[in-house]
């Protein structure tokens, strides 16, 4: 019999150490575990049952709106890297090479993909040729090297799996659409499915991705006040069309540069439900999400006919819900239940001989911990209930904690004392000068999350140089 | 208006060459196209439908008995490929290296996966203790890279989309039922889903995977007698478990290896299906994995009605069935025909203007070219009859073709006589010798394809040196 092992003494507490709170949750949650590469994780099955839910219904979204996935190489010639300059200056310093390949050096390196815009464009080149043709919405899920030099499992890997959408238009309306459409599919993904109240807006100059014209986002804030950013999708004008020749025969049949967007989320999202919803019992999957929505856990399960009346509800449940049961014999039912609430699991079903006379069960919630008995007959029901519950109440927790990180500033002293004290993000004006979000961020430690679609007027001035200021800018610390 | 082109003229004839007409469909039908790296190809959006239908077969038969997916990193580090020698010998000559990355030579080359059997090991060792927590039952998704010479698109690619299993398991029983269970999915998979007639049997000693104890395979014929290897299932006793470690406390609280296996398909089973299926008007797909089941082909469509008639056709047809319409106006219907009898759609339904006052349609089916009318009150049942019917139709015709090819030799004069008139399958009495092989290859340029499950006793001696033999052996010239 093992002991009755208490998981919240092992795990680091979460307002002490939030750094190594994570850390405790990603390896024995067993989400995901360091390989023997820096910056190179496995993401275990658990984890990658999260990342499959993720992807179902990410997919499904996409192909409502006529995207189509295809595949790309995950080799870029360096000549083909190189022929958008901001894209490169941006990227090259990070990049993994293939020098040698079947025991040959390689005439001319070949990085691992840290995006794929160069690749998609010099296809699509090759693929258009009347505006009949278009739009492509293209898209792949892939993995993607990206050599940071500071790593942490899912948050920043030297690899992540993504998707990464590129679409290809005829007008430049149709294509700015398009990203924000994308941005509306992400805010839902991100507020729906995961639970994560987002901040939706553009980036500013310094932060747009590199070769853009303009890039979008959904941020999110995480438990300990640090923003994160969820997605982001980016209009690119005709800025790789030129270089890459990506042209096709108008409908005056003249010769034109299409116009392009493109778009990812990552496992990254994995980082994000970890660090916005856990609490020092664990992890805390939203139940859309949760590759476990219930488990069942048998008490007394040495005693007759409990294990088979356990077995049999588990059956009827797995129709509707993903449901497991935990018979292990070599664990008390103490240990079961702090197992699974560090595992996230939304609903933990009990059900002991006393509950079996009385045609009943036990359900607890990982969200409050409340517990309730509920009839058999009605069990399916409350369930289903429950989960709508749990996954309404934890965006509505989440949504508080953002609330409550959120402050406004109109001058430096402000801006300083409200992120020290709060973390969070911080309302500002701002003049639009990239000097100012630098000072801002040596200052501070925080940088523009985004200038947020929904704006305020705060004050009159920027609140770093205090020259008269149009736009308000959300700031915050970053993952 | 287009011209009523006639795609048949623009592909190479299938029996004059054969490989021509391989690269013809492949660029044609768009399923896949070259990139600028050799061996490197795009997989196009309607090549990818074909994958993606083939990924979620695979991963719900995987699934159901229990496998469930991770992901592991992209990049191995020399050290850990030397680790076993049988295998790193097979690999190392055909492995791409990272030598380089964020701008600094790296101290150790990390190779790009060319599969995962000693990561997925190093891993194992770190989370494997104790023989409660066996079997591990893992799946990946991925790329892999083997640098390969001479490359063809899906057939031998430098990288490749597949899955990759691998499990470890308590006893040697356990992993070779296990190895054995999956070998029956990939018979499934090829049967009944891709409509290919399958030989099942134990590779020889020579063609074995590179490390293992046993490897079993599933064996289909093409339509110019060439062999193709299906996928492969191996099973490696303690061979990797030995020096990476991956050990437990078995039952008897003493220290044991675990036993192993491994198995994989990938996308050259979209070669498959082009080869073994594919005729003069292009290529021809199985409707279970067919992106688009029913093409909706309206005739006289500038006539009124005619495409809003179409259009509630094809609407109510897409619940069942994966459905769509073209009205691209500017091509003929005849074009349209032979597009997407190039395209391999399974079922074309015409519907001009005469059809729809007597309330019927006509349906062509693409793998025996028949064409029926059919009352609009009986459409949809009479449209699963025929999926159903081209699916089972396909399979026959392939086994046809398989049986045509196939002969008996008991001499080498035999042998080579059969193989340059039918290439095909040959099956002869083998000794067992690596040299007979070895001499058989070079006469006939054919190799052991199996040792099939089911023997037949076709003569007491070796076909290639006479000596005593007891074995049957399937020879083929391969893919």
């Amino acid at each position: 019999m093992g002991d009755n092992k208490n998981f919240v003494k092992d795990i680091t507490n979460i307002e002490e150490d939030f750094a190594q709170w994570y850390t405790d949750i990603v390896l024995k949650a067993e989400l995901a575990d360091y390989t023997d590469v820096k910056g190179f994780i496995s993401i275990r099955p658990y984890g990658y049952a999260i990342w499959e839910n993720i992807q179902k219904y990410a997919d499904k979204k996409f192909k409502e709106i006529g995207v189509k996935n295809l595949s790309m190489p995950v080799l870029i010639p360096e000549s083909l890297l190189n022929k958008e300059k901001d894209h490169v200056k941006g990227f090259a310093p990070e990049v993994a090479w293939v020098t040698e390949g079947g025991e040959n050096k390689l005439e001319e390196r070949l990085c691992v993909r840290p995006t794929s815009e160069t690749i998609f464009c010099n296809m699509y080149s090759k693929w258009l040729s009347s505006w009949r043709d278009l739009p492509f919405l293209y898209n792949q899920w892939c993995n993607v090297l990206r050599w940071e030099k500071e790593t942490r499992p899912f948050l920043r890997s030297r690899e992540f799996l993504w998707q990464e959408g590129h679409t290809i238009h005829e007008t430049a309306e149709e294509a700015k659409e398009f990203t924000l459409k994308i941005l509306d599919i992400y805010e839902e993904i991100l507020e729906k499915f995961l639970s994560l109240p987002v901040l939706k807006g553009q980036k500013t100059e310094t932060e747009k991705f590199a070769g853009a014209e303009a890039t979008y986002t959904v941020e999110t804030l995480m438990h300990d006040g640090r923003a994160l950013q969820g997605g982001t999708s980016h209009y690119f004008g005709q800025n790789f069309a030129k270089p890459f020749e990506v042209k096709f025969q108008n409908r005056e049949g003249k010769e034109e540069y299409a116009y392009q967007t493109s778009w990812g989320i990552s496992t990254r999202l994995i980082g994000a439900i970890i660090m916005a919803h856990g609490d020092n019992r664990g992890l805390k999957l939203p139940p859309q999400v949760a590759p476990i929505q219930v488990i069942v856990v048998p008490v007394a399960q040495q005693k007759e006919g409990v294990i088979e009346k356990a077995t049999e509800i588990t059956n009827s449940l797995k129709k509707e819900f993903r449901t497991e049961i935990d018979i292990r014999d070599n664990y008390t039912p103490g240990y079961k239940f702090n197992y699974w609430e560090m595992k996230g699991v939304p609903i933990r079903l009990e059900i002991g001989p006393r509950d079996i006379e009385n045609n009943q069960c036990v359900l607890v919630r990982r969200d409050t911990l409340e517990k309730e008995n509920v009839s058999l007959d009605n069990v399916q029901k409350r369930i289903s209930e429950l989960l709508e519950e749990i996954q309404r109440n934890m965006f509505e927790m989440a949504k508080e904690n953002t609330i409550k990180r959120t402050t406004i500033a109109k001058n430096m002293e402000e801006f300083e004392k409200n992120i020290n004290e709060n973390q969070g993000y911080v309302k500002t004006m701002w003049c639009g000068s990239s000097e100012c979000e630098e000072k801002i961020h040596e200052l501070t430690g925080a940088k523009s999350r985004c200038i947020p679609f929904e704006q305020e007027h705060i004050a009159d001035t920027c609140v770093c140089c205090g020259k008269p200021a149009t736009k308000m800018v959300v700031w915050g610390r970053q993952y």
